[in-house]
Parts: structure tokens; sequence; C-alpha cells
């Protein structure tokens, strides 16, 4: 069930583009040879139905895999690439725009064919198959997202597992380089497609100094800009302070900041007593979770007037006067304003998923339940295969 | 003459956008306090009819001027800030889409106006008044651009110049800004905007290491590329390898570069024999010069199928399945599918026009004719100026 | 017993201008005000006397301690500090050039004066604790170095630990800020002062990128050196390669560097087979280990004669007239021909130390037995006064 | 006439470590291949006698030349290189620590052997031979400093110059390099060595922001520091703030920084005014021009006391308690507490030493006189040769 199978086409081409750039995952893929280590194995696939995903998806799908997929999000469904995955045969329940209802209908779609092995976004397969598909026969499961682990490990304390299910989420070589390169790289890239202001000797506040605010800080760094850090963990501003940025407090931080990019993954960073301390023309933008960073409804309640300049970029004028610009709304602007992570990281995780969904299909059956970091054997092997994908070989 | 005069508001909106990120501008002209040292002054401007400009011509006007403008070149002029602009009392000869023969007769309009002053960028303004209005009395004119220099200087020899002409493109406030800082991020901005590739760990090729070569060369290695230079001019190639890049022929680049992106300002500088031995999925694009640096049409003929990827960016199949991704169809692509140089970097440009400009309105009468440097007082006072907008107090 | 009570004065001099670059350990020690936690605490010290131990037991003696101290290497002792701590109250067993039997009889001197609590450096005074002097009743113990941590639960397998030993060396305060900023730093001072070199255009390999591989890969990458990285794991060597460094295999980076500089912490990291494939003047230097990651004897095997350039640089000579430098003998050059760390950096430590032997005169009694980390609660306060040290404030 | 002939052995083995770091100029030196252009022409060097220079020397020697040297300045003769110079065949009048008469009939001694090229450092062979020497034919001359340059224009204003005299001092390869490069690296060598403290995390002022400057504020910046530039020109200055530096007045500088390093060339950068605000423990260096630059005799009138805290670095105390640590007593800190320029830097200069040495051989007799600059083709090569002493090859 698709939006327009006629959009399989134009699909395919975005679908072959990703593919073509993530290296990683055909090398982590192609290391099984002629094998098809996944034949006889169905794998329900609950995520974002995007051309990135659709290389996991077809990766698994000539490993031997049968598919069904349904969205992880109903709304960031690409119509094209559900067209095309369904024209390669695989089932999907996805197209852009679903109700609520409808999109937990598709969810119930997968389950209903019994996957063997669930690939989860969110933790919603692994949620059904402990409650209302309690008695579906699991070999295990994959989980992509930080919320989806907390959802996890939240249900394993109500209830015992079922199957093991691999935290992706926390591989050393996703975490290290989605935060880092990948967050960092697009963050850049949302203020400058938003706002296509000069970096260079601009002051520049990013709150939290954690793996996205260390990559975050240094890129603005890098063009030029004149870079403080906001902190709670003193350990962690030590860190900053040491790597050479002024650390301050945010109430300092914000009569003088220029730009200010929130990475810190907590909520009320941003909030009503800094925005009336701001200078005129003060750009907001929220690079870490969801809209809580920035306290948008207290800014909405403080202005006289708001307009949108462009897309992605509003804003709000006091009554003194005085402008504020926010950038998506205070939503994670490198995915709403620009075009999130970088294909050459997201084959960092999927080549993961692709080697923990092969594992399981192998061990699952024999294997503890519970919940499992990624094994070092894998984390290793998939730094390998980029390494290889790069053509770099080392020692050892 | 204005394509709609309706568009007024929304230009007026996107001028004041402009203007509010062109404080040293805003610094420049106000130095004149309540003086209106243009007053009775009128002048003439061919410039691009943009968001950017219009601040230049309404401080221009707010200091006393008289204002006559036409389109610096027929396609780039914004209707909107056309029509802003003549709904602000400015004589405006401007619209997008223009004919040759409408281009030029636009241009002849103004100097019909008898303008005191010419601001031109391209010498089109100058040209006239060396031939067709050779009679016009003119106080002295300002270029903003090398071509126009060129063009000048060419004029120069061929006649005797009639009035000073100030090639504001050579200012100190100018070049070393502009190329560095607004060429270094604008050539990241569109190779985001149209690859979307992340750049660290890439194999980058920096084809030139000018000011713009080296601007562009930090930003890449900055995010994580490994960078390559090529160069012709053997001091700019010790430059380059003293500060840590590899230097290399491009008949070596060629074969293991990812990106390559060129800024020299020459002809030719990738040609098919280069393309020839390039990698699967090599991206190139130039920033330098026109059209030219890249041998687009050897792209053509050599390539089996081409097609559009995305906005800015083709992707050539040769016969072998080899593939090649050009950006911007081989035009300046920071221009062409990013938003050029940011506001803040334009501004130190108009800053030294507004400060030439009421310098020719002062001494312009009694001043040698002939093509000269902005002075070094001129150039000093603009870099105060933006010192002084972004509030930085300086010793002496 | 010292070597020369008459040195007190000028080692008093040297105490003071080490003790004010430690305010990270003035903070943490002055954090307790006038009250004397550990009055009437008696507490042996087995560390290198130097002046910035120094400024650790004189710490602890104004909170009251009464501090017995000897050498926890025979030969580094400055004889100076030795007389200006005894000349301050202390008793202390410490002279350079220590015969083995002098060494050991003064660690059981400390152990015969009935220590609360032991500060180790090598695990000599626990070792003495569960052995010889099994009966000496005693609150805890703190370590400072890896080695001793690894004798200590080697120690613990073989037997049951008496008392809570916490390992310094392990806190996020210390570890992170040792590695890369200390010995980043050190590196470079160790390389400048032995062989002069410019390290601009250099090609630069670095073995090993944990942490100070990282610190000395960007410090040299900075200087304008073009850095390759040589990693055994594959997830370092991705982040190496990410992070924009050419990664490399030994046997390939053999072939260019000019520079060599270990960081593995593994023995036989350069070897006859790399040494034979080097170019005409390579140098190499050790950072990481002891002195096994240069096979030393290898290579004096392999050169036709050997002569000293200066102190702290040898250069060895082929018979083909290929000439091969190597840094302090391949003994960790930082310690041996630069100053080691900075005290700012050993203040971090000694934070550490301080808070940590309060803690044990505090609940010493009553923890439980074994080997611990520092608690986060410290390692946080600890930062908390690094930060205060420097002024910075920051929030939550 | 040199010290003591027996240093000879040791001065050849210094000379031989010198030349074999300075492959630029034996590059240069071996373009010639077996010509020996300099084959009688005898060159009087007036130098300061160093390893480095020896190397300049012998290659004049090995291209024919007949050499006779004498010291440019009397107080840094190495004995052991002017006894190398006398055993190969040169003529030296050179020993450390002569009286100025003794330093003057050297020189005059060189111009008795009737040279016909001079190579001076500071002009004193030029000079001479514009006066005392006025009727010594005279090919031409190289001047290797600011200094002479300045002497000789000054003497070029008084009289007419009799032959034509080339300012190395001025050459591109010379002055980009020695600049940034060597000097941004010998200034961290000598606060490394005289100082020892940590740069990561402490707030450096850097007085000036030319080429020294630029290079030091670099470098400091990649150490980690925060790093302050003061100014007083406004373009420079706005270079500075574009590059991400903090730029400040020095009387607001002087309140935060924790070391200031003077870069200018100008003088009295830090006056009793700045020292009187500065925070305790504040360190001073100089790496600009001679001691002017920091007011050490106003340092010395307020302190209380002052005390040598290890060679290369003083304490002064106010009566406050209040200490100021001076590096180098104020003399230029990279030449006098670290070894100044690396080789290959200086192999820059002398291999633009040697070609222009060649150039005025061939063409002395029939160039104008008058002083010049190094020609661009003779620059253009010099950088060819550096980049061929690396083994790079550039197109064109």
């Amino acid at each position: 069930m698709v939006h327009n199978k006629g959009l399989a086409k134009s699909g395919a081409a975005r679908h072959k583009w990703a593919a073509d750039h993530m290296r990683t995952l055909a090398v982590a893929a192609g290391s099984f040879g002629t094998a098809r280590p996944l034949g006889g194995v169905r794998i329900g696939f609950c995520l974002q139905v995007t051309a990135e995903t659709s290389a996991l998806i077809m990766a698994a799908k000539k490993l031997g895999a049968q598919v069904v997929a349904c969205a992880g999000n109903p709304h960031t469904t690409q119509d094209d690439i559900a067209a095309y995955l369904a024209s390669s045969g695989a089932a999907v329940y996805a197209w852009r725009g679903q109700t609520r209802s409808e999109f937990h209908r598709c969810i119930r779609r997968v389950m209903d064919d019994s996957p063997d092995i669930l690939v989860d976004d969110g933790g919603e397969l692994s949620i059904l198959a402990h409650t209302r598909y309690a008695d579906l026969p699991v070999l295990g499961a994959t989980e992509e997202t930080t919320t989806g682990v907390r959802r996890i490990r939240a249900l394993g304390r109500r209830t015992a597992l079922r199957y093991p299910i691999i935290a992706v989420n926390d591989a050393r070589t996703k975490a290290m380089f989605d935060n880092v390169h990948g967050t960092g790289q697009s963050a850049i890239d949302a203020l400058l497609r938003t706002c296509g202001v000069l970096f260079a000797s601009k002051s520049v506040i990013v709150a939290g100094y954690g793996p996205v605010g260390r990559g975050v800080a240094s890129r603005c760094a890098e063009l030029g800009a004149r870079v403080s850090v906001t902190e709670v963990d003193p350990v962690r501003a030590l860190e900053a302070h040491m790597a050479g940025y002024d650390v301050q407090r945010m109430d300092a931080a914000a009569r003088t900041g220029q730009i200010f990019i929130t990475c810190t993954g907590q909520r009320s960073v941003i909030t009503a007593r800094h925005i009336s301390a701001m200078r005129d023309g003060a750009i907001l933008a929220n690079v870490g979770h969801f809209d809580v960073e920035i306290d948008v409804a207290a800014l909405g309640r403080m202005a006289h007037s708001k307009r949108r300049i462009r897309r992605g970029l509003d804003e709000f004028t006091m009554r003194t006067g005085r402008r504020i610009l926010l950038v998506s709304g205070g939503y994670v602007a490198n995915l709403v304003s620009a075009s999130g992570n970088p294909p050459e990281i997201m084959a960092l995780s999927f080549a993961n998923q692709i080697r923990c969904i092969v594992h399981l299909a192998r061990h699952g059956r024999t294997a503890e339940p519970g919940i499992f970091g990624v094994s070092s054997a894998i984390d290793g092997q998939v730094a390998r295969d980029a390494l290889a994908a790069s053509g770099v070989r080392i020692d050892g």
C-alpha cells in the first residue's frame, strides 16, 4: 500500500544515488559473498522510508530476506522510495501524511506478516511484540534510535524481554561519527541555508559540549567564529575550556552572542530570561533534541509581531524593536532545514544494522533475551568495512 | 520603469533584512552625521539590482543624492527590489529578463539623466561617458569588479580618461575578505546544497592557491577533508606545502581526488585528460572564473549519457560505467548554487563605495583624471567602520 | 634522611613556583576552609620527589596531616625539594641515586612510621601493606599510575585487599587532560629541543590514535605538518581517517615519513623491517611506553656507526650512508628530553589526590575494601576546582 | 684568524648537520651542475658565523669562489665553525667576544682582500665600499637583513650607490616563510623552554597581526589557548577579527591576559600603565624587535624585587605581592631562548643568496647600480628549489 506506484522509477534513481554513497553498507553486505545468510528469513522494518533506508532494505533483500516495511514516522515517507521498494518485491505499507490510525494500522500489518527479525526506529515493533503480538515467535530485533532504546529499556522493566534486541544506536561506529561529523556538518548546512550569514568573526554560543556540541563548536570556530560554550557538566566544561573555548554561563553568553546553537539533549536551555537579555538580531537554532531546548512558546509570548523571513527562518520583534530570529521553528534544524546526516554517515549505522541482522538470523535462536549493545567484534568489523570502502589499509 | 510596482512591499522587507546585516555600510554612511555630503549630487548606478545593492543605493539617497539606476546584468534583477527603489523615489530602469537592446537602452537612460557620479559594475557607464556621452560633465566614477577595472584600463590606453575612477574592487578591505571569507564559506555552502556529501575523510583537490584557494582549502580541511593543492606558481605552491597540504600535479591528483574545486581564474584547469583518469563518482566544482576552468564541453563529449541528479548537479556516465558529477554546470558554483557573498562581506565593499562616492563629490572636481585604487585612508576607515559595526575597539 | 639539608632554600623557591602554577590543587585544598580534615592523620607518600609533588605533600600538611615520604623512583629525586620538605617538618627518606637496597629500605622506613593513608606511585606501599606489614592498620590508599593500578589488581587476585584503594590514575579529570593536552604539548617540546627541525611541510607519522596520539597528531598538523596515522584498532583508525589524516600501514608509512612518533603503549611498533625502508634523515621518537615501541636494539645492530648529535639525539649511519636519528634513546621523549606534563596538568591529578585522601580520612574506616575508581562526585568537583582556578563559572 | 684551529673537527660535524637540513640550498647550488659559475670570483662575507651560514659559505666555495669572511656580530661567532671554515681554505677573521675595534678591524681585513662580491648582514661591507674603500671595484652585493637594507637606503640618499645591491631580505620566499613559519614555531619553542606552562586554556595576548603575529597567534590557538590580538592598523585588526580572534585594546587586554607576546616591530607596546593593570603571574615575551617592545626599564622601576626563576625567565615582584614574569629580558625571545629559525627556513634565505651571488657574478658588471629586490625569476626559482628538495612536483 503506497501512494502512487508510478513513482517507482524516480524512486529507483534516488535509491541508486544514495546506495552509491553508502559504500560502507555495500562492503558490509558484500562481505557475505554469494552466501544468502538471510535466505528464508522474514524481516519487518519500521523505519523512516527514505532513499537511505531503502539502501538498507534492498541490501537485506539481496542477502535473501523477505521484506515487509512500514513507516517509522507518519510524515517523512518519501512516496517515490516507497513505490520503488514495492516495485522491487517488498511488502510496503507507507505513504506520506498518514493519519495516526493509518500509521498504527500499517505497523500492525507488518506484525501480521510474522517477521522473524524486527528492525525498529522508536521501538514500535518490539512493543507490539510484547503486547498484542506476544505469541509471535521472534528471533531478535535491532533498534536504531536513542528514544527506541529508552522505550525498550522501560518495557524491559515492566516485563521480561522475549528475545535479544541489539541497540545499534550505541555502536561506537555509529555514535562517534553520527554526532561529531554528521551533525557537526549538517548544523552548519542548516544555518547557511536558512540565514546565509557570515560565520567569520561572529560570536557563536554553543550550548552543550557532548559529541554534538564538540562537532558544532569546532566547525564554527574553523569558519572564523568566536565560540563560547555553556555546559552544566563540569568535566565537559573543563574539556571545552582546555580546547580553547570561552566557557560561560548562559546568562552571560546571552548578552553577547550573535548565534546560539543548542546541542544539549535537555529542555529549557534558552528561556525567556535569556531571550530578554539578547542583542538585536540574535539567531537561535537547535540541533539537539526535539523542540524543547529553546522555549519557543515564551518567545512567541514575548514578541509583539512575528514574520517569516524565508523558509526555516522567522523573525520575532519585541515591543522595543529588538528582533530575535528563530531557525526551523526550534525543531532540530539539521533535520528540518538541511538534509540531515550525509549518506556516508548513515552507511555506518546501516552497516551495523545489516551485520546485526545477519548475526540475529544465525544466533538469535540460541541467544539470551535482553537488550544488548553491538558487540565489539561487529563494531570493529564495521570500522573495517568503512576503511575498506575508502581504500584504507591498516596494520593488525 | 520596473516590472511591477506592486512588488514594492515585498522588496522593502527584503531590503530591510539585507540592510540590517550590512552594518559596516550603515556605520560608514552614518559617519557623516546629519551633513548631506551628497546633497545636490546626481548618481548613476549600473549595478546588479539586488537586496544588497539596494542598501547602497538607499544609503546614497539618505546622504542627499538623487539616484538613477539601471541593471548591471540583464538577468539578475530582483523585481521586488526594483519596485521598492522606484517607490522610494529613485529613477529605476531595470527588470529581470531584459533583451540585449532593452538592457543597453536602460543604461543610456541613466546617462541621459546626466549623473555627476557613476557607480559601475563592468564599466558600462564609463565607457559610454568616453564615447556617446563624451561631453557629459562627470565628477568621477567607481568600479566594483575586476572585469570593469580591466575594461577601463583598456579604455585608458585608447583614450585619455576624463575624470578620476576609483577601483573599489582592489581595496584591501574588499579583496582580502571577499575571497578568503566570502568565497571560502560560499563554496562550502554550494557543495553542501548540491551534493550533500560528507567532507570528513574525503580527498579534496583544490586547484589554485590564491586567496580563494586558501579560503576553500582551509575550510575543507577543517571539515575533515584530506586536501591536496595544485598550483602553477611555485611560490604559492610552496605556501600550500608549508601550510601542510599535499601539493601535486593535476595529473596525479586526478587519479585520487573525490572532490575537485577549481579556484584559479585560469582556463582549462581540468581537461579531458584529467577527467579520463578520475575515479568513479568524482565531483567537479568551479568557484573561480566563469565556466572556463573545467572543460565542460569535453566532459559532455566523453559521456555516454547525462542525467540531472538535482538542481545544480548533473551526472555524466562514461561508456565504462564510470560517473563524473558536475556542480552548477561548471559555472561559478558559489554564485549559482549558493547565495554568493554573505551580506557582511558585501557591506565591506559598499562601505568603500559610499566613502569613495562622497570623496568624489567633494574632491572630484579638482582631482586628476585616471584610474586609482582606493586610498589607504579610506581603506583604513572602512576597516574601522567594520570594527565599529562589531563593537571592536583598537589602539591607535 | 636527605642528601643535603642546605639545599632547602633553593627547594623552597622551586616549590613555590610549582605550587603557584598548580592553582587547581590550591582551590581543591582551599575548599576545606579552616577545617583540618587531615588533623591527626599520618600519610605515607611514595612518589617521585619533585617540585610538583612537594605541592601535594605540603597541601596535605596544611590540612593537618603528619607526613612521611620516600621516593617512588631511585633516580628522579630532586635533592633540594627533599631538603625543603624535611625542613618543613616532613619525615623524608629520599635522595637521588639510591641503590636498590637503599630504595627499598626507605620505603620500609615509611611503613615503619605506621601511616594511616598510603599515597602510591607504582603500588610499592600497598604491596608491603599486604605482605610484610599485613597487620598495620590502614584507612585506605591512592594510586597515581597505570602500572601501580595493574600491580594492585594483580595483588587483589592473589589475596583479599585489606582497605579501599582509589585509582586516581583513571579519573576523567586526569586521564582526559594528561594525555591529550599534557603529552600533546610536551611531545612537541621534546622534538623542538632535541631536533630543532621545522614541522611545517614535514611528513609526520603518528603511530597510535588513542588520546596521546590524538593530541600529538593534532598539534603536529597545526604546526603545518602533513600527518599520517597508523593504528591497529579499526575504530580508532576510522576516527583518524574521519579527522582528515592519511591512515596507512606502517610498512607504507615507513617509506615516506620524515618524523615518526610512537604513541601506542605497545611494543615493537617500529621494527628492523620498517627502519630498513626509511628515508635518509628519518627521525624516530617515542612518547608512548617505556623504550619498547621502537626496536632500538635492532637499530643499533643495523648501524655501521653511531654518533651523538646533541643531548637527546643520536645519529645511526647505515653501511649505505643512510642515517636514522633517534630521540632520547627511544625512551619516553617528553619525560626525558622535555619537562613532562606542565604543572597545570599535574594539578588536576593532585587535586584528585587531595580530595581522595580527605575522603579516605573521613570514610575509609567504614568503606568496603577493594580497588575503586575516583567517584564521579570527586571527579566533577575537581573539574569545578579547575574551572574556579581559571575564573570560569558554569550553569548548574 | 680564529680562536682555536683545533675546533675544526667539531665544527665540521655541526656544519654537516646544518647543511643536511638545508636541502633547498643544496638544490639551488646543485642546479649549476659541474659549472663553476663563481670560479675566479672572490666573495667577502660579513655574516653571523654559525653552522647555517657555513653551509652558504661552503656552497659558494664549491661553486668556485674564493672566500673571505668576518663576523657580522662580535658576540655570536661559533668558534668551532670559524675553525672549520679556516681549515677548509677560507680566509676567516672571526672569534667570539671581539672587542669593538677588533670587530671593525676584521671587517676591514675582508675589504683589504678586494672581494668582488659582498654578502652583508647589516650593511657593514657596503658602507665601507662607499667610504674608505670607495675605489675598490665591486661587482655587486647582497644584504640579508631589514636593518641592513635600511642603512643602505640611507647611504643611497647621501651618495650615489656604486654597484647593484640585492635586498635578499625582501624575497617572497624569505619573508613569507621566515615570519609565519620560522618565528611562529620558534616563539612557541622559546615559551616552552623558559616557562614550561600549558598553553591550553590560557589567555594569550598577541600584540601585532603582521606575518609574525599571524604565525604566533595561530600556533597558540592551535595549542588550545584563547587568543586576543591588539593591533593599531585597522585593516590588520579586521583580518584578526575575521580570523576569529578577540581584538582588543591593550588596556583591556592587559587586565585579562596570562601570556603576552609582542610581535609589532614597534616600541613601547607594553608600558608601565599596562603592567600596572596585569594579573598576578602574567608572562611577558617579545618576539618582535630588539628589546624595545616591552618597557623593561619601567618594569624594573615598578618592582620591589626581582629574582631569576631559571635561564631566560625573571620574576618581578611588586610591593603588593603581584608578580610579573619576563622572558629573555625582553630581548627577542625566539633568538635568545630558542634556536631561532629552523635550518629549513634559513635554507630558503640562503638559496636566494647563492642564486643572487651567481647572478651578480654573471651580470653585475653590466647591471645598473642601486638597491633592488630579488627578481621574481630568482624568487620563483628558489620556490622550485624548495619544492624539489621536498620531492614535490607542480604543474606549469
